[in-house]
């Protein structure tokens, strides 16, 4: 059977995400559905592309639509990126761009403009019902990618502007990609080998200065103490052992964080 | 396979949705659960019957089991409502009839007293898993309804009181039948043809006067401008580009908003 | 189709449970998921406890994965508990052990030391991805249980420490083994036949005495009515007909109730 993910910034409280699988499973019933999260904050680009992007490495091969697309009913176009495994369907607003390179690049790009796929009447500000999830179902069950519309030179696709990264000596600025369930706090950089191994370091942020350690894990630190770690995603990470490192440092998804021998 | 679909007050927090899965997983492996939403706020009747209504012409076909019951175990009836395509199982409470009118209509309606279909022993306070959700598993894998209980007048079951919604002359009253997770407010009323056309319109609502202009998406107008709208499932709706419109207005639901020219 | 349920304490915002869905799917397409919950608080073990012995009784026969693992990545074990009818995988932590016990009891407990049955790196902080779920996935699919690791003595695994729960003379006091979405408290303790049935009771907790009546379900007391009864999972519990019993007596999770006549 094949596989349809969905990620949005619907949230759980309204009837958007079942909308979505409800259109999916009248055109498509054969189709499985694997929801990625739909509690993107509401807008936020950003974040949607960072989930989906550290979530595709362990999807099975399929179609994944994202869904975060405050541009809804403008001029923004709906594409399909097409990938060695997988196609990804959605705004073209970055979403889904940073998934498309973890998983493999960009191998040919669509817009949407074959209405025959969609659901009719279109409303102006619900996409996800009536073109992307139709669309999905359409590929899923076999259309082939390039019946939904005009090829797209994927040079020509709009993207995210790189997120603040630096290592300058033996310090590391760089902007916080994202905050998880648990208040750990992940930087836009991977690791860099060796860096500090061992080193007692500093973590600047929000106008708080925190000593930390590097470590592998939170329970290889005492309790309460603070660690700097390589994140199960490989990006470098600030962690509290048993309580939030968002609130120690009082920052936020997008904020900088700077790294440095104490 | 069949469909069921579960729409409830239960939440995510517990383990109240996930025995229901297992009680109809166990009764009917074959059937596939589409969740509508488990975040209905606890016994609000009306806004779960709005999303159920809202959802149901985009389901597959088959079994929708809604479950916000404040009155579990008292003398309030459970039911099943049969519509040309649907069974819908849960509270005669009101909660399923605007789903049911929605898909067409209803055609017959049962009183659950055939205990033989539940699981026992049935305890006075999860009707959802020892009724509900057994019952719809014995529907879907094909009991024929009239097997559930001794048939019911439709005029007879509860239904919810008509929300408030007037014309006159260029002003409209209206209840809000909802608000969604970005402060998009809908109204209780679809929308009326050719009715302030472009017109500059005032939104009153909360004690708030708002300025707002009728359009057909969120950036069809300025970030931060009020737009009122017809949105995706018809109704008019009030939301502000970029913002909420339950916010400026400091609205909830069930008040009532009034929109005239300015 | 075989089943794999899952409870974690991933949250719903990140892409941590999707990726477990992944790995499942990735390696065993034809496993059924079902999730329990993902909303235990961060670290909560009892509450993840508590949940998993409740629902375990409703769920198909299958592979149960529990992940709420405060100690990742450092000795604590991971490991497989075998009961009649269910496997279940996580952390030696206490976390499985009510929910086996709930299921006939342990009949053999294995430590998962076959890094062959894993996903390759394993991180130090993401178990579920690259212990628990390919584990599981493998478990459903046929893989023997004891091909995991070594069988470990059941005695010897961690268990949580009992809740208090006395009956003295006609007075209970009990500690609050969960609260649900609805605000009713549940004791860890189950009925004691026949007790102060129909008696006027007192419930103190929180510093508040609240007057309260046996009952067997909210809507057979008066609206705002304080009653003892027995709720879905056999356990004495206190709610408030159309309100919330812990915002009552200002009580949360793991605090002392006494329950006494008037």
């Amino acid at each position: 059977m094949p596989w349809i993910s969905l990620l949005t910034d619907y949230g759980y409280e309204d009837a958007f995400v079942a909308i979505c699988h409800g259109v999916i499973g009248r055109l498509a019933p054969d189709v499985r559905i694997l929801d990625i999260t739909h509690a993107v904050p509401p807008g936020n680009v950003r974040r949607g592309a960072t989930l989906l992007a550290e979530a595709i490495p362990f999807l099975p091969d399929g179609v994944h639509v994202g869904i975060v697309d405050p541009g809804v009913g403008t001029a923004r176009r709906p594409i399909v990126v097409e990938t060695p495994q997988h196609l990804f369907v959605g705004p073209d607003n970055g979403l889904l761009l940073p998934a498309a390179e973890a998983a493999g690049g960009i191998r040919r790009a669509f817009r949407l403009t074959n209405s025959a796929l969609w659901l009719h009447p279109v409303s102006a500000t619900f996409h996800g019902r009536d073109i992307f999830a139709p669309t999905a179902a359409h590929l899923a069950t076999g259309t082939p990618v390039d019946l939904v519309g005009p090829e797209l030179d994927p040079q020509q696709l709009v993207r995210l502007p790189s997120p603040v990264a630096r290592l300058h000596g033996e310090m590391i600025d760089a902007e916080i990609s994202s905050i998880d369930r648990f208040g750990n706090v992940q930087l836009a950089c991977g690791d860099i080998a060796g860096w500090a191994l061992g080193q007692p370091l500093v973590v600047e942020g929000g106008g708080a200065q925190v000593p930390a350690v590097r470590a592998t894990t939170f329970g290889a630190v005492a309790p309460g103490e603070t660690l700097v770690y390589v994140d199960s995603a490989g990006r470098l990470a600030v962690a509290v052992h048993g309580g939030r490192a968002d609130a120690r440092l009082s920052v936020h998804e997008g904020d900088l964080l700077r790294i440095r021998p104490a």
